[in-house]
């Protein structure tokens, strides 16, 4: 049944790599719901097969943009202007890597100048877009950008290491920034904290596997799928929301406030 | 423009006292996207008159319930069934009372009779509402249940008094509860943490208006309208939703992750 | 070796149950760091051959209290006032009872008059205790009171039911007193969020030994014993913490901000 | 009344840069509870007349070390080792500097090298220092390492731009590596979220005085100075908090959990 939520609006989609992503079951949804959008991912992380693929069946454009440069995020900006015919009214940042994960250095033994890349993808990138968004007075009132998080941020899972101290950077600048575009222009800024998802970022990580079905075990709706995802990042970027802002939204199916499961006190109830 | 978030579904709305309420603009909304529902408020908080309109303008009834009272309560779920035809897809908690801040008592001088009171008209009858309603297997899949909230549950109003634990244990309700239904039938249950807002109960609270001039200069966005609020809990019953459960929302403007602004800096300069 | 934190200080310790009560052992070390006080609980709950075993071993008398009864209450501080000879310093409130855990009652099954009686022994009693010290001015100037929780406050862990939602109102309302009993005599108010811990009470709960080893597995530094919470309390009674107040303090070995071990997921490997 | 609290313990205080700092009135206490340690600061940050003049008054010595440099913390580990006569049972963390606070940017006006340098003065080298003291074994177990944060990593304060983000990271890093010391060797990591202080580093913030004036007003005991942090801090160190870790501690007079004070609402009235 088409809602058309997004009937109307424009914006910019990060991130998608391929079918799996976030990102792509995000751009798929927005079409659907009516909007506009231009599809960008840094040069590095694109398989232009791919995102070309999603870029048509978006009626759309691939913008290749590094999203720790200034410059690529401006000439991103203009180009996705004149695309679209205007102002923008909703951005997702999906968007992080972390070369001590992919390089298997643990907590114990980071490489300070990949931790600092890590932090640059994958958070400081977030503040970048919204300082360059601002000067070039490029967002519409009451535009709505999300980023993605997950719960490392607040609690330890070890595989993790430096990401979840760059989502704990990034969920602050979504409250510094949240609360700067707010006063500025009604701008809202939101992270979702999103369960484990099977993207191919995600089961890069070591372990992921084992803390998947953890994480299903104990959530009482289990995991939040890619596609729940996008469905949930529609409802962010729509008008329904407009006076949330500065909030890291847990999509999870539950398990940010469970403890235990019975299902996993049976499980080690033999141990 | 119609977007029928909530087409097919049906429901339950408490609370709707006069055309101030949240609960009065989430019925006007609810049923713009497509919802069918019942009303229902205490018999002792009915201005007959007004609701009665509402029900009209919804094409729907009024049947009167007691929200602490378990016979009342099945009796709402019956007759609901049989207007309605079928179980129940969203139900929307709008109660709170507290008869120490009605009469003026003070937190260090609180009647407990009174507080017990306050926390079964405006917590405790939540759990019931969900007991009730899992006992006679009333609520469809992936039904989502909504109560009302406000960060005094975190943070100190002195005004607030009881109502704050009793907001405290709302909210722990939902927790408990959403872990239950989520697991025993997919239903999920979250709270709204809203804005200071011009209802009839808000503005009975003493220091009320001087507490929601300091809100609406901490916020961003400015307090959340009561009408806005209707608009997220469309989104939090529709199924775009799906995955979310077990939380406090903030529905506040960014007031929740303000720690002071430049404007209350300006007022507090000549102190 | 001897340290005199509490020094010429003088209080009160509800819940010495048995010598596995943190109350029991915050009593010994309180004692071995100078403090004098008096021992309460309630008739129901004493064993009286050991409450007075500790009694004597600590030099003092147990006044036998209803934590729910005013009257009770009152006649506790007039008594120990007496023995004392003066205000109070600190207070451990360590009183908690859920009848629907003790039933077998699970939480879509609740017994409401007993759940209210699990709130008012576990929780309003904490109200009760400091609304009648306030009126009977019997707390000196930055006296500290401490009341003991568990995480079941934040996360669901289906097997404590009602008990959770009673934590929950404690701790809100060690913050709604805080406040008051702060700017009326600088008194301070705090909870403890204890590790699953080896108690009479802790061990009658339904699958505490499977939760204490899932806790166990997941905390860094282990669960946290009562012998240690009583030296944590010990120095919340000090003068050096003298501006913490309000908060719920997690005394847990790490385990409120983990959220998986790599022992866990060893163990879960396999499964 | 001397306690001897960290009796027999040795360990290293960074950040004192005059009288006025939080590490310098640690220092002052610690060596009251008869703890032996070293004082570093930074070659930039040293005003050594001040700092030699503590030194004296301790009975011990300063090194110099950038706690940036990897280099740097290695040899102030291994003079500390030497003067001390082994391995360390407290570590404190007080530093933090922002390029951009000092040169008056916006948060919407961020140079993002300084910004990195924000970070890495203020957050990473709390990493960098644990890191290098796990590969180089020199913690002793159950040792306390405690970093100072503020209240701005969870909520914004303009004024404050990057510093809020850093602390966030700080934050992160003491869960992440307090989870990680924790399961090596029973060391524990916390950071304390200390009120607006009147420090050199703290006044040097535009809009302080306002700021703290603000607080002051909520919080039902006032700011915490300086002084009480000190206190509070050799509790951290000593043996009574073994089991506290990965945490979080507001040391705030319960400005935390304040939402608005009644003291405020009269001075708000009459706007």
């Amino acid at each position: 049944m088409p809602q058309n939520l997004l009937e109307g609006k424009v914006g910019i989609i990060t991130g998608a790599l391929d079918e799996n992503s976030i990102a792509w079951k995000t751009a798929i949804k927005a079409k659907e719901q009516g909007a506009k959008f231009v599809l960008t991912n840094a040069p590095i992380a694109m398989r232009m097969g791919a995102i070309n693929e999603l870029a048509q069946e978006c009626n759309t454009i691939v913008i290749p943009a590094d999203a720790t440069s200034l410059e690529d995020i401006e000439k991103l900006y203009d180009e996705a202007k004149e695309f679209l015919g205007g102002n923008f009214d909703f951005l997702l940042h999906s968007i992080g890597m972390s070369p001590n994960i992919r390089k298997g250095r643990s907590y114990g033994d980071l490489n300070y100048d990949w931790a600092m890349k890590s932090y640059d993808v994958s958070a400081i990138s977030f503040h970048k877009m919204m300082q360059v968004a601002e000067k070039k007075d490029v967002m519409n009132e009451w535009a709505s950008i999300v980023g993605l998080s997950y719960i490392a941020a607040q609690r330890i899972f070890p595989f993790y290491t430096d990401m979840a101290d760059a989502k704990a950077l990034l969920e602050s600048i979504a409250r510094g920034y949240g609360y700067r575009f707010g006063k500025a222009k009604k701008v809202r800024v939101n992270t979702i904290s999103q369960s484990p998802t099977k993207t191919t970022a995600g089961t890069g990580i070591g372990g992921f596997d084992s803390f998947f079905n953890f994480a299903e075990s104990l959530s009482p709706l289990g995991n939040a799928s890619a596609e729940s995802c996008a469905d949930y990042i529609v409802t962010m970027f729509s008008d329904l929301t407009r006076m949330v802002t500065m909030q890291n939204l847990f999509h999870d199916g539950g398990y940010s406030f469970t403890g235990i499961s019975e299902e996993m006190m049976d499980k080690l109830g033999d141990m």
